[in-house]
């Protein structure tokens, strides 16, 4: 039995410390970084070393990616339609509150579905959320395939699977195209770090001198 | 149709930067802050009242309530019992994410049932979570009832509400245990700062100092 209950009864507490407080505690401003792309297209490899250069710079990040979360918060979750959307539907509510509390939040899932995204797009301001499409050809990534997963899709041991016999509905207008079959690791990156910082989301330059100053 | 996949296939990725690389860059450890306690016992109060006393030391914190999280995350649920531990369930993963990324994490939520705490007390290392019991004999919050909710629930218009229809587990070991019948919000919150002080979670004074240093 599902008990619900009005609005007027659960209401949004207002908390004193708000977003901008959290951020004025940092010195850079939060946003979601939404890694889209198929399966061994490069996500969480750009989301590693993303995280890692923003560390170094002293922007505090947190990544959360499509196989970790399904090891916790999303383990009761499968790979159906319905269990993919619920999948995005509750990362995206996380990826909010991360936001929320000031980090700069990388988010790495296939997110095959348009609709999905766009969900997740809603929730924050229009400026906070990075799409970034890790595009990548269907047969770059079958080669790659570095779980054997693909391998198992293609002989019908693993169904659902995106690319194969699930499809994936390319972002009609990311902040971002990132190729990886054509741009390094290190170029890929590059590009993200430029955009956050045109954007005025991050300032590597000021915030890596004040780390030197502070030795 | 809800199709699983081996562990195998969805594996844990270890992320270069760690949660003691996160700690490191604002200055201080991450826990969570678990406060349980009847509907209207001051749970929320004190959680906002700490985020605000520790946002002015320089810590870093971010507050998942009750009620905020059933506008988002698990705005699909509703008060059953079954709903109630796949709430928790969920802040439980939530709070563990955030903890991970290097805040100190206040969870204010009623949480009546032990096992439901203990899931999320199992998720973090021992010295990581702080169960705060805010203790306040059920007739003073049918006084305070500032939702007019135990008045609903008394009159039988709403079902299932806690301390009224619905059981409340007390904890029976708490790292603290907090009597808001008898402390103000001020020496409430006190003690949980000194606890975290205690513990070496946090170190008031040293980044007061800091803070002073850099003007």
């Amino acid at each position: 039995m599902s008990i619900k209950r009005s609005d007027v009864e659960v209401q949004w507490q207002t908390l004193d410390v708000s977003k901008d407080n959290r951020r004025t505690i940092k010195g850079h401003s939060s946003a979601i970084v939404w890694l889209t792309g198929l399966p061994a297209s490069g996500k969480t490899t750009i989301a590693r070393e993303l995280e890692k250069r923003l560390y170094e710079t002293g922007v505090h990040t947190y990544v959360l990616d499509g196989d970790n979360m399904r090891h916790g918060l999303n383990k009761d979750l499968g790979f159906s339609k319905d269990d993919r959307k619920e999948n995005i539907r509750r990362v995206a509510e996380v990826a909010n509150l991360f936001c929320d509390s000031g980090l700069l939040t990388i988010c790495s899932f296939v997110s095959p579905y348009t609709e999905d995204r766009q969900y997740a797009k809603g929730l924050v301001d229009e400026s906070e959320f990075v799409e970034v499409f890790v595009k990548c050809p269907l047969e770059v990534c079958l080669e790659r395939d570095p779980k054997s997963m693909y391998k198992k899709a293609v002989s019908g041991k693993m169904k659902s699977f995106t690319g194969i016999d699930d499809p994936y509905e390319k972002p009609e207008s990311p902040e971002l195209t990132i190729e990886t079959d054509q741009l390094s690791l290190t170029e890929s990156v590059d590009r993200i770090i430029e955009y956050l910082d045109s954007k005025g989301i991050i300032c590597t330059s000021p915030i890596a001198d004040s780390l030197e100053m502070q030795g």
